[in-house]
């Protein structure tokens, strides 16, 4: 039988197994062979036929991990010689996830791809702390932005961000939490409610909530680290957990 | 036995029934009362145990639809009498449904209830144009915003939003296009890429791509209506349909 290349590039989900979708299932029912790169998609690899190649090429801490351009090529390579590849990823494959580059990649061989939607932290672990990205009276929209520029300063559209009445969520911000808080400072809006949720929809899972002013003290009080979602935003208040703090709820 | 009452919140994802995740079907399966609101979930009912209850609380054209104050009552209502009450939402129940105003009512009556975080339309219709919300070079950020306020007006974030290097994406702006487009051209952005997806991940769906200086009459050419998503942002540039059309991709 001819092998016919193709690639899935699929989301895994936030980090509970549970939490991703049907078709992303189904692709990896049909893999012929998984790349994959985060350590909650593991449980996922279940859902493979018997003897599916399995792949792990994702970053862990003090061992080889591969480029993304070997992650490019193996794609390539294994969907011509194999037919259906499955890359796995953590989250949304779309959404900081730097999917595009693979399925660009992919492309550029003539081989034809798919994107199956995941379900990304940015968003699930606020909600299941019961914190709303949007809600009526409270805020119309909301921004995701990953703190550290290529360069490593702070994105510039955080400055943006804080003159909003968007809700912002901030990934890989931790490191960059005093000039965030200083960026809000200067507006004015010391009063702003955050909450920063480290290891989301994990057992290990731990939130603080406080205010721009006093978030960082509350921080290093609970030695919060990353990897963690930083939300700031009048609908923190909503959350489940602040709730029992904070009994004087008010609509903006 | 005695009745436990219990809320979960769905989201049922963005039309195509197999873009619920795995905790969401559980959910279903798990269900004393289904209420759906949605036409896409009307697949996902086939989830529930026999016999279950399953009712429609949604809008439908012409007919009597429930107020928002009716759905938060029949929740608690129904989780009083039979238990387990799954709200099956389109889309994710915390971006722009309303999903946080039936929990407050639902807790407030001491109901426990879950979040099942769902794929939101405003990210997985780009996604399966093949238009990531984020990618190196392109974009960091992405705002997603809803164009009308409770008042009726543009929402004063997308003239923010503008100056920003996010990726933005505006449910329910197809009736405010002019005004949109206007806000992005006083900053001279009239050559930003736009899409606007029409019925995404459904069998109807249409596509028209442009830039804010043409979109409008493209859209018209092509009779565009809600419901859309608008995207706006280099990213745009990426997709899959984009590109057979414009061939000098380049990385800003």
């Amino acid at each position: 039988m001819k092998t016919i290349p193709r690639l899935s590039l699929v989301g895994a989900g936030p980090g509970d197994p549970d939490l991703i979708t049907v078709k992303g299932i189904k692709a990896i029912a049909d893999a012929d062979v998984i790349l994959y790169d985060d350590l909650a998609s593991k449980a996922l690899l279940t859902y493979a036929k018997p003897k599916v190649e399995k792949i792990y090429v994702g970053k862990r801490v003090g061992k080889h991990s591969h480029t993304q351009q070997t992650i490019n090529e193996l794609i390539v390579h294994f969907a011509q010689e194999k037919g259906h590849v499955v890359r796995l990823k953590g989250g949304d494959p779309f959404i900081f996830g730097r999917g595009y580059e693979e399925l660009e990649y992919a492309r550029e061989f003539g081989i034809p791809c798919e994107v199956v939607p995941g379900i990304s932290s940015a968003h699930a672990v606020p909600a299941l702390q019961q914190i709303p990205m949007t809600s009526r009276g409270f805020s119309q929209s909301y921004w995701v932005v990953t703190a550290t520029t290529k360069e490593g300063g702070l994105t510039p559209d955080v400055a943006l961000a804080a003159q909003s009445t968007a809700t912002i969520i901030i990934l890989m911000g931790t490191k960059k939490l005093h000039e965030i808080c200083d960026t809000f400072m200067q507006l004015g809006k010391e009063e702003t409610p955050v909450a920063i949720i480290q290891n989301g929809t994990l057992k290990t899972e731990k939130m603080v909530t406080g205010c721009i002013s006093n978030i960082e003290e509350e921080a290093a009080k609970h030695s919060i680290t990353s990897p963690a979602v930083i939300v700031i935003g009048e609908v923190v208040k909503l959350g489940k957990n602040y709730l029992q703090e904070f009994s004087n709820i008010q609509a903006i």
